[in-house]
């Protein structure tokens, strides 16, 4: 079954809480948080405090997408605020092995971000230790950008990756993901698909969230 | 009279609005927003997107303090989102003059601040610019930090400096500052008081800043 | 038929404008620009300012190669200085799908260039965006320097890469390329070719020019 | 007597002899060389590549203006190329002191720049290895900006460092001087003045140096 | 034959001599030089003043591996200190090609370095140049750590590639090697075994060679 | 009464504990470890296992001046391996309040360096932290440099800001201190004297100490 997870990019930032519950109500299985640093990718988002202020209110597992420079400075703090799993891009590390490690160690589940551009060999040697691939399917850091759809067949070789590996790692899409598009990358092997606007930028969350899933699944609109 | 400017760091980030209309509400004159990059401080909280929530919905001064690095690339963002006051610190640039003309030339007021090893001779080429200079007074980064009272002479050096020059910036202090030590710095010539835990902290958000308020102006509490 | 692209960093700068037209003359169909940056390589070369002098009096391709880092903040000055095609490096950026959606966004054509050591797979996902792939045959960042012969059977990679998925991008190849090269890199796929020294190191510029082009299309010299 | 640099960044870099014999002709005692390298400023220009080509046909003292980060690295391409001054700025760097000798050890004249915002404290200790101070009158990075009056009691104060030390450096001065401000810096204590457009942005380059000069030493227009 | 390369990183630096020569007397080939910046590697080891210093007191091939960022930078202190291997990280540069020279043009034996998360097609067009690929089997930084087991298929995939491209260069591997993962790395295709702790970290010097070599090359321990 | 402080760079790293002990038999009150890292200045040298294997042989203060960026990173590890008293560099930081409160919280004493070209107005505003000023006479990143006279005048300008204020930490000199140069630095003020050739260079390492020391106190050689 695909899951969702609504990204809080496009949430309402004055009253966050209210949207959130409202797509946990919905049964989003993730909150995928946009963590942007104005280095790696070219926009300032939020931080640690965020995670930390909503841990105790919500169930969702609570997925921080680290789209920052030297991620190992920042793994500590995101993981004692309340995150579950974080997800760091493999374009920011020479020591991806260690940073991976790192996240695992401290009991967190460990993902692994491709930009648009970045071939899946870049992950070859770690996929054992992941729990999650994360395809960007926009250039990360903007909400309501237009899907990629040259990354399809990146889906399908990181899938065909896992399935020689014999590994079991979910693998999530970023990026245009709504009604139209969640067919196809669910189609080409995702299983996690971040919505952002799709999901918090109309008026019912629990609505969008229903008629994502019906899409992902193959169902009619 | 000295102008209050509570921190949203401190403020309950599941539910923003409400805590800041609380200030804005018990006469707060400024939101000091609080931006760190995880770069020029070991922080990251928040970018423009909180900037832009806020606007349609406050009136007080919105003013955006940025710890960050490279601050040239973001300012048409603060100022875009709605922010009225822009400060950068003095330790991020080599062109401190390019980036305060940035600032003014896209209509906000100028800030320009100093941490506390900084000496004011960094800035005495570049006060005809500015509209406040911000005397940190702990090292930035994080909420609910201890006052550093070394920085009470480089108070009084910068009000001279302003004095000797003609000139009318405000001079704002940022860190530790409560009942306790809003008269010293006020004494010393402050001019708008930044407060986090000290206003957010508490439960009578309303009570806190009257307080503080009360404080700073000497009068009894 | 294979297309000749004169390297102005061999031209003589004190009177640039006689080589460019005697080239433009003699039929060359790319003027190529080497941008250096004493970041990206070793050595400062030159900016949009000569682009922006030479392109109201030049009909050939301007052809800006940067190999400078952070090319996003350049790009627009190139393409407004007049560039007709902005190759970037590879190597260069985490964001290479942004960056030449920035390029042909503009209205420019893009390129994306390897360095020697850099393996093709490194622009797999983009190669439907380029309109040109570069392959250095020498390390960047100086005239005069001798062919990497190792860079042969990337030539036919990429070009192997580019039939498969049914893509027309040009193959220019930049760094030692005179009489007795050329016919080596067009063989293997080559169809741009960039010469600095062989085309404006010796005293007739539109006889070197024919004499590449003689040697790259198999004649005798 | 005041001494004059035409600034190469406004010459016509198609056919740069020309002008450039023109300004020596004229009187013109330096050839101001803007070097860019896009890190340290917002604009990249030229390299060591233009004063080498420059180098065996014009007399006047070649002075190269670094405007780059790690200047240490390029210091021997600008001398072996043939500056006859190497200027670096005061914010470049963490070692002044070392760098300023590297210049001298390899018999060129060492000169030290200040942006508008840097305070003179900054050269206090090294004023003695320097032969001259340059005081940005401008922000680097373009050519065509509107003089900054703000650094008139730089200009006093860096002269009257030098008094009071016995030390006999220039006071080079860069950024928007024209006939209107030279008057003005010269009286404040510039002895030699860097002009770009003002000498190479109207039709007579030998008129406009001699009115920027008459202008400069107080006569009347 | 397995060779053995000590790791000075264990041995007693209030008393190297000793330690190095007792690992010579007992047939060690190389001494292996971990060099540590703290920028590459998350700590600060030792520079060219060990290696100048042991030079003309030990025969032994000194095998200095670079953990550092821009290695060109300090290619040639090594080597004029007596180096006779240099090893270089994929990881820290663009221009591969060009480092591998610089070491090869300086008479010093080039070695190419990957992290346990880099993939072999990182350095497929630079095989040719390279004496020896150095694997690494934990993450570069500190002695002691465990066997990276995920490493073994890329020792395979490497020793492939040479054979393919009929190459001699040796396969080093370093971290986590002791008389339990010796043989395994050299069935995969290692030929040089880096050891530190295993070497230095008991008593007996001599003694933990000859078990290492012993375990290495299939016999009983 | 002068303090000496013998620089291990000059020491022999084949034997590192004998000529230490030697220096610490003659009566050195402190051990000058030199940590470079290569990026803030041009050289590598040691980092904290050389603190770590000296430790418990010798009884010296072991004073680490680490000229290195980034020195919060590290603070933590120099101390932790025995290190009394850690000195960071003004030029380093932007958070030296931060910098220097790290060092004391963990229980050391706390230096501040200066470069030859940094003015002392640079630590105005942390005197009251620091328990040394470290005063650089030469420019550093070697041993065997030629002391810098230009710098007298800052030994007597911080001697005499510590004064003012009632301070008392040590001023430390470093660079080019031999029997010709050690009067004048102790007639301006300096207390505590680093050597490096002078005291190691030499076949008689105690009698180098002593007559440095009494050169120091101005007694006849």
């Amino acid at each position: 079954m695909v899951k969702l997870a609504p990204s809080i990019l496009s949430a309402d930032f004055t009253a966050l809480l209210a949207d959130v519950l409202e797509a946990q109500e919905a049964g989003a299985e993730y909150l995928h948080i946009d963590v942007m640093d104005g280095h790696f990718v070219p926009n300032i988002s939020i931080g640690p405090l965020v995670v930390k202020a909503l841990r105790p209110k919500v169930k969702m597992c609570l997925d921080a997408h680290l789209m920052i420079e030297n991620p190992d400075l920042y793994i500590g703090d995101f993981i004692k605020a309340g995150a579950d799993l974080v997800t760091v891009h493999a374009e920011t590390g020479t020591h991806l092995h260690r940073t991976l490690s790192l996240i695992k160690g401290q009991g967190a589940l460990a993902g692994i971000a491709l930009n648009p551009a970045t071939p899946p060999s870049a992950i070859e040697y770690i996929l054992p230790l992941v729990d999650l691939v994360l395809l960007m399917t926009v250039n990360p850091g903007f909400g309501g950008q237009t899907f990629i759809p040259e990354v399809l067949p990146k889906i399908r070789a990181v899938k065909k990756m896992l399935e020689e590996r014999g590994l079991a790692a979910e693998i999530q899409v970023d990026g245009g993901i709504n009604r139209e598009t969640a067919a196809a990358v669910v189609k080409a092997g995702a299983t996690v698909l971040v919505a952002g606007s799709a999901v918090f930028g109309g008026r019912d969350i629990a609505r969008s969230i229903k008629e994502i899933r019906r899409a992902a699944e193959g169902g009619e609109l």
